[in-house]
């Protein structure tokens, strides 16, 4: 089907074709992305925009010898489909498939697992000085893009980089987006040189400065001497060269010959460098051009007309961006933040009719939280609004700048529990274990989206700090009636049984209504509990329970450890109860990408595996 | 006894003073603060070093109106001495006595707590745009060090607030030293303007500049016309003015005259400004102007010679630094981590003794682990030496970039438990809760300081991420045996007796062991068990105790929720068992400041109160 694509078996076959080959390569390469994409959804937009700096690095390095790494990783399709991996690419982030990051154990050309961003420089820098300290002489690449160099451990290994001058190359991948716009005044930095009059007017000068200077001697000191161009080049090579790294760029990222040029240059030299390369995300298929924030993380769609079936269903992420919307009309406090997804989390309608009231930071999380804690500390009412797995990366700041403090910042957690396609890397299964051991933080949670709004009224009310976790997608198969108002530690309970209690949170108070409907016809008949709040627990509610000596099982969407059946154990213990408690929930292992509802069931959470599981319990 | 000082009541007092009084007020400050400082002992160097600065601030601005927030905050005694805390500063640190720290509980002067690095500019940022929002004018401060700098939020923080250009000031405190001396590219490139001639060469432009042009236009602007120094100049002004910022200075911080004037006209600049002053750490005690490095944290000292009484006691951190050296030398693949704290964590004499294979990344505990990460992908065996408080702020790179891929990293985390007079910002007791959940993690722990050694040697026969936890100071009043060697997840009984057990981990084993005594000597007798893996558990130790019926008592120095009794519980319930267990450590709260062992008897956890703890739970 594809004259030069089909006949490459492995990444030395790339070696030895010529640059034309190689532009023709990447016009099949394009055609087989969308083509597959398109079928199993994924990451469309910054692959297109990487096929030929993909194409360029197998030209110029040996990966079987020299690594790479990307930040993030879901730009690296074509590096996948040219490292083996084209024939099993339709099973693409599916259960069993192919992952859509880099997966050590997938190949041995993946030389380090990404998933969240701004890693590589420090998982590339640690490669490099291993290699180093071992004395061997392999090359050493991350590839980053310009929205994950605003992620402060970015900065953090460029900086200890430059400082001990270690061989590595550094790619940035410049298209002038994170996932939706790219924000910041680093962003503004690099837009200056990427602009007219200045790149194109530069791009002739550079080429001729590399050409013709002795390229052992500095870039910026050849280029000090083009006049004309001073001011521009000034600022990318004060930036990076005055710390420690040789800075090469602008390039036209789309470009092989300058590609090839720049990067066969590059490898000669023996400390950090930094390879501006400016490409268009998107590139090649028009649609993803017109729109790359739709083309991002794409469902399956129609080739023709780029559209995607989507559900029509109302997901927790929309109902939170309606409630943000309409509750921001009423309080003029409300406040939202977000780390470089005002589309993912729902508050791009916010930040349209509050722009004054609303803040993206960058893929900045760790600011952002603590951002959120000084404006909560003036009074006003900051909601940060982020995935589960994100907000990993401002634990400390949870911790030490809101909750010792005690400051009333919401944190509307998204993407909880099981997020499916992405992997192990991004499933929201440990923010409870990561919140709930923190002082000061108390962390309810909807049963449907229904609840969000009042939740988010509820927690507006309070007078510190609170978590609303909840889940990606839409409401279960249970029609629920949402609670209209919450009071801090109270349960609800959704069936009055009496052979045992389950006690269930967020997404899975739906399962254990599954769960009981299956009991139910097997002659039981359990009471089912919602614990609307994770913490504080409802001790009231479990003292009954206790009272009437009903065995309790608990139900999350959270790994066991540390999790929301630990609590209610501790409780038991702290009072020394001796009421049986089972909980279920992940067992102390990541879970890899596939569909939820399969991932569910393997995992034996799903409302049957549950069922089951019980029965044999009570046996 | 001060002329000047004694009379200071309020901040206002010093609003209306002559510059020549201020300089009179900052000798007699330091004499103050050095006296006091030697009976109490505390962050001395820092505090000398700002002396100058924190009285142009209250020269410049009103601190009933205006806000200001310290970056780590150890820095802030000047600022405590005249906010009407200078009568109670014989109390620094003690228990129930004045905070090391900001502290808002403490007084209305004390806008936000800090404690960890970098953190300022995010916070200070967060009340300027609340300001905005509510439509006042007050002035917000952050007032950073150069060693701050170098953690990756504070640079998020730089790059949000440049791209807003929100009105907030920056004052960099650039003394060129973090705890020990300052590493990184970023600090070789603010090195670039303190050195001469530059530094000093510009001073006189600077000022004639400023004196001489418009304000309103900017300094960059003005100082371009100055041909000579231009090469020094562009420099700061590209990395910040070019992210949106106004720079300023640099400029002496010890000179009230210049301080002063370059204040007085930072606060007319509705804007991001950052002003660069240079300061000496230990500033007007000779002592520690030779020795910041002795003086940034220190113990009563002897006024006339700066000694320090000095227990003679081998601490975790030397057996630490002991063994680190001596397996150094047997394996040529051992690699040492510190982020910015080679002597707090003993890593000092590592890397002397080998500085190829030693990293000091900086304050920058995110990249510190990643890198890690890296270093161990390629074969090699890395150890992260860190405080237990610090390495939250590397939770996510844990989880994501080490144990997902199961890369057998060895993280010694130093000062967990109680750290004691640094207080709840510093504590070390969340690290088993944040870490025992995420899965591919062992957690191990030393009873005593003599099984550093043999644990560190475990650990790196590991092929997987292990974590070594381990307290403060040295060991506890018990002489134990250490053990010599260690087998996955197997506990070590100490006293084999039959009432019950009481399962205790790292320090809190001595705890046990005492409050065994106690217990005996009323007529009990209870099983010791040393938990020497904190995970995985000894099911088999649980399952033989279960046998005979034993109530099981746990001991840790870290919060209930999540912690190491919870897991034991965890298991009891997955094993349908209904043995009792009751769990001890600090319940879900932050524990202030004070000697430690008053803390462990206010919170309960001392050998005399756990044993009455259990006698009331076993009647």
């Amino acid at each position: 089907m594809f004259n030069l694509l089909d006949n490459i078996r492995e990444p030395k076959d790339i070696n030895n074709m010529s640059l034309k080959s190689l532009e023709e390569l990447s016009v099949e390469i394009r055609k087989f992305l969308i083509n597959s994409v398109s079928k199993t959804g994924g990451h469309l937009a910054s692959n297109l925009g990487v096929v030929e700096l993909t194409l360029s690095l197998f030209k110029n390095f040996d990966f079987t010898k020299d690594k790479i790494v990307w930040d993030v990783g879901h730009q690296s399709y074509v590096y996948k489909i040219l490292t083996g991996r084209k024939d099993r690419f339709n099973t693409l982030r599916k259960y069993g498939g192919i992952s859509g990051f880099p997966k050590a154990w997938e190949s041995e050309y993946d030389f380090f697992d990404t998933g969240h961003s701004s890693t590589s420089i420090s998982a590339a820098l640690g490669m490099a000085r291993a290699r180093d300290i071992k004395g061997e002489t392999n090359k050493v690449i991350a590839v980053i893009g310009d929205g994950a160099l605003t992620g402060g451990m970015a900065l953090e290994a460029l900086n200890d980089a430059g400082y001990r001058k270690t061989d590595i190359i550094v790619i940035i991948n410049d298209n002038g987006m994170s996932i939706s716009k790219n924000v910041g005044g680093l962003a503004s930095y690099l837009n200056k040189f990427r602009s007219e009059p200045g790149y194109n007017k530069l791009k002739s000068d550079i080429n001729y400065t590399l050409r013709n200077s002795e390229f052992g001697s500095t870039i910026a000191d050849s280029i000090g001497k083009i006049k004309d161009s001073l001011k521009q080049l000034v600022v990318p090579s004060m930036l990076f060269e005055d710390m420690g790294w040789k800075y090469l760029g602008p390039i036209n990222g789309h470009d092989i010959k300058e590609l090839n040029f720049i990067l066969s240059k590059a490898k000669e030299l023996k400390r950090p460098v930094i390879i501006h390369t400016i490409t268009q995300k998107g590139k090649g298929y028009e649609l993803a051009e017109g729109n790359p924030n739709k083309f991002h993380a794409i469902g399956p769609f129609n080739l023709g007309n780029g559209e995607v079936t989507i559900k029509k269903e109302v997901t927790y992420s929309k109902a939170f961006s309606d409630a943000m919307v309409d509750i921001g009309e009423k309080r003029n406090d409300l406040v939202a933040i977000t780390a470089a997804m005002p589309d993912g989390t729902g508050l791009k309608e916010f930040s349209k009719k509050y722009p004054n009231r609303f803040f993206d930071v960058g893929i900045a999380e760790q600011h952002a939280v603590t951002l959120a804690g000084g404006i909560a500390k003036e009074g006003l009412r900051p909601v940060f609004a982020v995935y589960s797995t994100f907000l990993q990366r401002a634990y400390d700041q949870v911790l030490h700048d809101v909750c010792i403090q005690r400051l009333p910042v919401v944190f509307a957690i998204d993407r909880s529990g099981l997020v499916g396609e992405d992997g192990e890397t991004h499933q929201g299964i440990f923010d409870i274990s990561y919140l709930s051991h923190i002082p000061n933080l108390n962390i309810i949670t909807p049963k449907c989206t229904s609840e969000i709004y009042p939740m988010l009224e509820f927690a507006l009310s309070q007078n510190e700090p609170i978590a609303i976790r909840y889940p990606r997608g839409a409401d279960g198969k249970t029609d629920f009636i949402p609670l209209e108002s919450f009071s801090l530690g109270k349960w609800e309970t959704l069936n009055e049984g009496k052979d045992f209690a389950i006690i269930a949170a967020g997404k899975m108070v739906d399962f254990a209504m599954q769960a009981k409907d299956i009991l139910v016809k097997q002659g039981y008949n359990p009471t089912v509990i919602n614990a609307t709040f994770i913490k504080p627990i409802d001790t009231k509610l479990i003292d009954a329970l206790i009272e009437k000596n009903t065995m309790i099982f608990t139900m999350e969407d959270n790994v066991i450890r540390g999790g929301f059946g630990e609590t209610i154990l501790s409780y038991i213990s702290k009072i020394n109860s001796s009421i049986k408690v089972t909980t279920f929930g992940f067992n102390d292992d990541f879970v890899p990408h596939g569909d939820v509802d399969i991932l569910y069931k393997k995992y034996r959470l799903d409302p049957q595996s549950i069922s089951e599981q019980i029965i044999y319990n009570i046996k």
